[in-house]
């Protein structure tokens, strides 16, 4: 009804083919061919990052089919991945429904591209992989299989809508790609903790995962933002080390994140309950204990993707409490430019990406 | 660590079995036995309200043994919920995590309750039976099993943070229960439309399932919040009717929520797009739609179990949407008032209700 009255252009519409209808990361299918729409640019892709869930998950597979008597491990993981950009147009992993982001230069920009780049920039995307039009040239020849880090000539479509950052000359592509990942978190982060600062009392924040990538981050703009303290929780001796030592945290407390008691216990002994709770850890069950670590009318930011809707929703309800819970949007207008000076100007949350390029904890995408 | 600091007591956590330090909800097993901690109460059950997701597993699980040879369909469900019941302690379905609510006479109250509650009165539960222990005492004999209501004696108990409303004596019951069921949504609602309002500009509100139960009251709340207009989509010309005929939107537009330009056209040729949308819709798919149909700077709440964390995060990301995403939190304070109080003034939500009570599209929990 009404679609053509729709401005479905700037997301992409008109490269779905199928479901007819779906906007392009839901869909099956999206046409990767290189002429463009007026509003479209054209991208020529040098890497593919995919995301962590993603590549374990074709890692694991592939190793099963070489084990199998298939190919080796590296030839069987660039047919997995050739064979999902042949079938669907973009690199959009069928198990996990993830992506990743890719680095390139610009080649052709439309007439009426709002993105505001030109052709020869060199680029990010911060849109995910799973609804870019995505061609592979190169057979992805150069590609080890030992990373997600993907060498690959080809080309990606940038819609009205697929916002992009241009790499920065100061930064080493590697770290630059890592902290673009997640670069939701501190955006959003500082703009929860400047709301509750301006409310007159500054903030106690609580980051689950806070050594991590996206955490870390967090963190550094938690302080930044006008947090009265920041808490830390981390699973581990050697996280605790990473984290004391990068100075990122007013309180540094090891707890398993997924104990519910253990997190409301630890975060209370650490100067909460905490107005402001960021989850930044990426495995499941965690959604009771930051829920208990929140005082009444503070603020849940959930950042991983493994976060379970009904567990959080039911989980608030179970224990009556009154607190707003934030998915974590991974899009704030500004946020690339923040983390990457979050990153220029915090000498410790530089170590700990150093430390972690190659691990990769992000929310993917 | 620092258990012993932590106050678990309200919580329940006296009360699970396995696994240690599982909240309630979590837990595989609770203690239903009658002997109370002092901040607890219990309440001699006299009726079970199966949430629909539920009820409906276990109808079809129920009718496949029954088919096989079993038992009777009736019989097949009273051993099925009986079973659960003797294993768990509490009404849980394995298999949809899911359990409803119920109502009974509080039957005695520990000394350190702090719920209000005293001995005599009939109350619902405002929390989900997937954390209340329960012992059911007479089989369910007067179970017929063609309805997710269950008669039923036994005893429940409450802990010092299970909320529970005193049934009102002007309502009849099935209706309250109805309302109570679902009053967290337009309790949530009337919050983040009068923050809006408070902002200067009322804002347009858009209710997907608006003819639904939590759709209609949360219809009503934002209309008395300060919503500058009501938008209510709804799935088909019934609805509409409905919908109309109860005179609870401004607009009425039929669409699938789940297609997501048709949504986004929908709400803007109606007035949008919105400042605040209301998902109320319980089938998965709708986060697309919502998302495209709310301005930026906007929020959209999500009460529907049906929706994806990731699907929410990501396809927002995805078209750079500047928007606040709220995770539905059942709880909020003066809920069940609010919502009782919405039904006794406005006619036509008390219609809507009346003709839904057998239908069941409630957050269930």
């Amino acid at each position: 009804m009404q679609r053509k009255d729709f401005p479905g252009s700037p997301l992409g519409l008109r490269r779905v083919i199928e479901p007819a209808g779906a906007l392009p990361q839901a869909a099956w299918r999206l046409d990767p061919s290189p002429q463009l729409w007026p509003d479209e640019a054209r991208v020529r892709v040098d890497r593919l990052n995919l995301d962590a869930a993603s590549f374990r998950q074709l890692t694991e597979a592939a190793a099963e089919r070489s084990a199998g008597g298939g190919p080796g491990l590296a030839a069987a993981l660039r047919e997995a991945v050739l064979g999902i950009v042949a079938e669907r147009g973009k690199m959009q992993n069928p198990v996990t429904g993830s992506g990743g982001m890719l680095t390139g230069v610009v080649e052709e920009v439309g007439p009426d591209s709002p993105l505001g780049l030109a052709p020869g920039d060199r680029i990010a995307t911060l849109v995910s992989l799973s609804l870019t039009p995505l061609a592979i040239s190169d057979g992805l020849a150069r590609w080890d299989g030992r990373s997600e880090q993907v060498p690959c000539d080809g080309h990606a479509i940038l819609f009205g809508r697929s916002i992009a950052a241009v790499l920065p000359d100061d930064l080493p592509v590697p770290l630059a790609l890592a902290v673009l990942d997640v670069c939701g978190a501190p955006a959003l982060t500082s703009r929860v903790v400047r709301q509750a600062a301006a409310g007159g009392d500054a903030p106690v924040v609580a980051i689950l995962g806070a050594a991590g990538k996206s955490g870390s981050l967090s963190a550094v703009a938690a302080r930044k933002a006008g947090a009265r303290s920041v808490i830390g929780l981390v699973p581990a001796q050697g996280e605790a080390d990473l984290l004391a030592t990068a100075g990122l945290a007013d309180q540094v407390v090891i707890c398993d994140a997924r104990d519910p008691a253990a997190v409301a216990a630890s975060v209370r002994a650490a100067g909460g309950p905490a107005q402001v709770t960021v989850v930044c850890v990426d495995v499941p069950g965690c959604e009771g204990g930051a829920v208990l670590a929140t005082a009444d009318g503070g603020t849940v930011i959930f950042f991983s993707m493994a976060t379970s809707f009904s567990a959080a929703a039911l989980g608030a309800e179970g224990v009556a409490a009154d607190i707003t819970m934030l998915i974590g949007n991974g899009y704030v207008p500004g946020h690339a430019a923040l983390a990457l000076d979050l990153v220029r100007d915090e000498p410790g949350a530089r170590r700990i990406f150093e430390s972690r390029t190659a691990e990769g904890d992000g929310n993917g995408g």
